[in-house]
């Protein structure tokens, strides 16, 4: 087995100098870097990771937690997203399942027990996430993807996070109606008024009353909420539509609520419906969405990341950099 | 900082004991895991897992790689499934991003360097797939999902594979729709005759020529091949009935290709058209397609992993254990 010593009387330095070149390089000249690279090169020297790890104590790991069946697009194509990014920054992703929050803080703490991970990445943010405070308390870097919906400030320091601004999607695709000659636009939400579903509710109903398309008093009835699924998509459109026949447009929460309804639409019909998250659905069926920008959330995840971990330094703005909120794209078909 | 030694004291047991309570539990008695393990919480010792692994020269850690978007929801499917099957077992899951089948043999070469990772899964195998020559020549393990087409012998048991029999889905697939009375079957292939394009092809070509269903000189009349989209499936499907006006049933290669076929239909059609992946696009358009087992090849996958790196003992059988070919199932709508 090659030693780093064995390396440094190859290269004719000291085995500090050889240290400093796998593990701080910037800092080894460039002459000596070439000479230490030749003599690893002839010698085939291979730095061990764990213990190179031991010895930074920095794993350059980042985990996530990933649910047994894949429930959610969006996750899937974040995940494909972080990994380029992550990879582009020497950085790797290990995955571990979660069946539940509470499952999550055991992965957490055995994942954190052994310095195997340097951070973080939640998904699916719920109302008083018992995973922030763990995290928190135990002094672990994280990021969430969503925002921390009932915290007391959302832009506490302490809890960075990158979501995707779905009320300005929402508000945009019912301008657009508008702006198209739609005038009775209602809305199939979801029952739960939790942060994601209350947000892309506002991104219409503010829209609605700023245009003065109906009465305050009517908005209620241009609303139904429904489960995340095909037939109570179906079911929610066709309960709408017999409630509020004058009803042109139909904004839905997502795809999948919109390719129920779009499938319950009789045949003829001139009422459009639209959804959010660009699915295979949505293509295939050809309506209107809204598209998450999930490369430009990685980008963010990563780069908050690292700055936590002091990996680069934050650069100065107006923002605090650590709470990034990206405009979704609307998607017209 | 607390030491093995300390938990050794503590406990009234030798450190060869509590390291043999973490590394390998098993050949501790009940009584004396039961004081170490009451020993480790009082003083709070934390085994650093990068240590342990230095130790154990064994990582715990499966890789796979992961291409920057998400073309395959079978790939996706297939990361969930094997995330929890992992974690059953106490293995976690690296990601590495893949560009390139060059792209990932350098990643390979990063994630032995360091022994960081135990074995590979490689997915979307293909014709001379370069991927097992090298980890063979670096003696690395791996399992293939997916078979390795084009080597000599499928069946060499230095490249165990799991996948699924695709040509047997689309042959029953093609029974059925027989069985229900439809007699000028048509078929959208891919136009690579890969592997898999090809087992599908075979899949459908068999049955036919089986039962006798239209003589082997029209069958060439009653396939068209196209590239995996939307709009080249409704132009395939498009030509076929051209072609051919007494098509009343078209299988395809893939759910996306069925997409773009049922969508072409003319309305009012008595032409069904089935895909291959279950897809929400089926499920949405309500076409029948091919289900893949991706929980099932996830177990054989870890457990071949398992086998292969000796932490479980293989089952006597009359296959191998190393070649799994797993059945799909038809999902009729």
């Amino acid at each position: 087995m090659v030693s780093i010593k064995d390396v440094a009387k190859t290269a004719g330095v000291s085995p500090q100098t050889v240290s400093n070149y796998i593990n701080n390089p910037g800092i080894v000249k460039p002459n000596t870097r070439e000479i230490v690279a030749r003599a690893i090169e002839s010698l085939g020297y291979i730095p061990n990771a764990s213990a190179r790890r031991l010895r930074m104590r920095r794993s350059n790991t980042i985990a996530i937690g990933i649910a047994p069946v894949n429930y959610s697009r969006v996750y899937d194509r974040l995940l494909h997203a972080l990994v380029t990014e992550a990879d582009a920054h020497g950085i790797r992703v290990i995955l571990y399942k979660i069946d539940s929050k509470r499952d999550e803080i055991r992965q957490f703490a055995s994942l954190t027990a052994g310095s195997d991970v340097d951070a973080f990445v939640l998904t699916d943010t719920t109302h008083d996430d018992p995973r922030i405070g763990w995290l928190n308390e135990h002094q672990q870097t994280f990021v969430l993807f969503g925002r921390p919906w009932g915290v007391p400030d959302m832009y506490d320091v302490r809890i960075p996070w990158v979501d995707v601004d779905g009320r300005n999607g929402v508000s945009n695709m019912v301008r657009y109606l508008i702006l198209h000659g739609r005038k009775n636009i209602g809305f199939i939400g979801w029952p739960d008024f939790s942060g994601t579903g209350m947000d892309r509710y506002l991104g219409w109903k503010e829209t609605m009353l700023e245009a003065r398309m109906v009465p305050e008093s009517e908005l209620n009835d241009l609303h139904i909420a429904t489960e995340d699924t095909l037939n109570d998509g179906r079911r929610a459109c066709v309960s709408l539509l017999a409630r509020r026949p004058d009803i042109d447009a139909i904004v839905c929460v997502s795809d999948t609520i919109a390719t129920g309804a779009v499938m319950a639409l009789p045949s003829g019909s001139n009422v459009v419906a639209t959804g959010f998250d660009n699915t295979m659905s949505s293509q295939s069926l050809g309506f209107s969405t809204i598209d998450q920008p999930l490369q430009a959330c990685a980008k963010e995840i990563v780069r908050i990341i690292q700055e936590e971990l002091g990996t680069i330094v934050a650069e100065e703005g107006d923002n605090d950099g650590k709470h990034m909120l990206l405009a979704p794209s609307i998607v017209i078909r």
